[in-house]
């Protein structure tokens, strides 16, 4: 009898994989990553990679791991010529790699989080979109910020409040711009930026309700107010975020 | 034998279910789903209710249905002492009578997308937290802006995009304050907003980049550019997005 992964399509699936908890895992998620033959994933080098540690046990022993590794992280700017050239270039080699695999067999994507927010696999998307020979299918996650403002126990928006989600890697200036327009805010890519989101948060007037958020719905959850940690140790995917206070009904007891 | 349903603690749980497709619900949401007794859900009078739809043949023989029909929806101004009243007064009756009935057995909260972002459920958080008597638990789900996006195909954010996501009951003055500081933007709550929403956009100079989409990732998916649909029938739960342009290292081929 013919077992179920070797009788799916060929094609490349990027699945989201949610915020951190298996659990969060959609159905259709849990039941490609078990059943994928070939798994890729993005990673820095040296790490076990995020969403490779968020499917630990369950992968089949049949399946075949690639691990993508970035030639470049935090080392130069981002803006630079030289981070721009190198990691395009990754990207394509990546692309053309899983483009031929991908006309034989299917090929699962590991994503955290959503892929299509602020996901490295957006980069690979665009490319192998534009072959146009290569079947594709995007599976959404719950994005991990939303499993962070879950970890404070907290909504974040209520009656009509604008929720702005913003990265960490922005100017200060831009940063107390963005903030002032939000009622509810996330900033995303926090790590070595954090001294700038604080001043920035600052200036904005919303230092005083900010929370630092460290993998929520994980069992390394961690959720501290931001005028209670320091600057010293903080991921890149940390989160900062602000909860609205917008119109509700109010309890009449 | 016990079956499963009847050793759960009693409390009560609020499943964020996604954003349509049933397939999309995380693992733990669909568990708490068909292991339910008890299963409330908010509803329009007359209408089958969104969430509980979404449940349509997953729900234990055996399980309670308990429908919270709103007293009003769009029938008087939601800035109005009545509205706000007649509202307050809806969330405090509910939460007495789900109080009393998870202090004995489990409850389940059935909210579609994600229970903490604009959800109904919220208000009946807080008054339950604040008796302190009730334990609760909510599960985190795809956003049903998140199913939006993935139905057309694009990534939301790329780079530094700042995402804005806002609802369409702001003034128009507002919203293109709110409009002129975002990159992407998701506009939600949309229904009779839609002439304001567009005139807004057009402001903004984003007209030509709006998406109107309707039911992400259900069979009744609806994608189209907002420049080629009319005002005529948008219902409330449809969702306008502009993606973000941000930065991206291009193919070298």
């Amino acid at each position: 009898m013919l077992n179920k992964s070797s009788l799916a399509a060929p094609g490349l699936i990027c699945v989201g994989l949610g915020p951190g908890d298996p659990e969060l895992m959609s159905i259709k998620a849990d039941r490609l990553v078990r059943g994928a033959r070939h798994v890729a994933f993005f990673r820095k080098k040296g790490r076990p990679g995020k969403a490779r540690q968020l499917v630990e046990g369950m992968l089949s022993p049949q399946a075949t791991e690639y691990p993508m590794e970035y030639p470049v992280t935090t080392e130069i700017p981002v803006d630079s010529p030289a981070y721009v050239q190198q990691l395009a270039q990754f990207y394509d080699d990546w692309c053309l790699r899983l483009a031929a695999l991908a006309k034989q067999e299917q090929v699962v994507v590991l994503c955290e989080g959503d892929p299509f927010l602020y996901g490295s696999f957006m980069h690979l998307y665009t490319r192998l979109r534009a072959r146009g020979d290569v079947d594709l299918q995007v599976v959404p996650g719950i994005p991990g910020m939303v499993g962070c403002w879950h970890a404070t126990g907290e909504p974040i928006t209520w009656g009509d409040d604008v929720l702005s989600v913003m990265t960490g890697t922005l100017s200060e200036d831009e940063l107390v711009r963005r903030m002032d327009t939000a009622d509810a805010l996330v900033v995303m890519k926090v790590g070595r930026n954090l001294p700038r989101i604080r001043r920035a948060l600052a200036r904005a007037g919303r230092a005083d309700a900010a929370w630092l958020v460290q993998n929520g719905t994980t069992d390394q959850q961690q959720v501290a107010r931001l005028s209670e940690v320091g600057d010293e140790v903080c991921p890149y995917f940390a989160i900062v975020l602000v909860h609205g206070q917008g119109r509700r009904p109010e309890a009449a007891w």
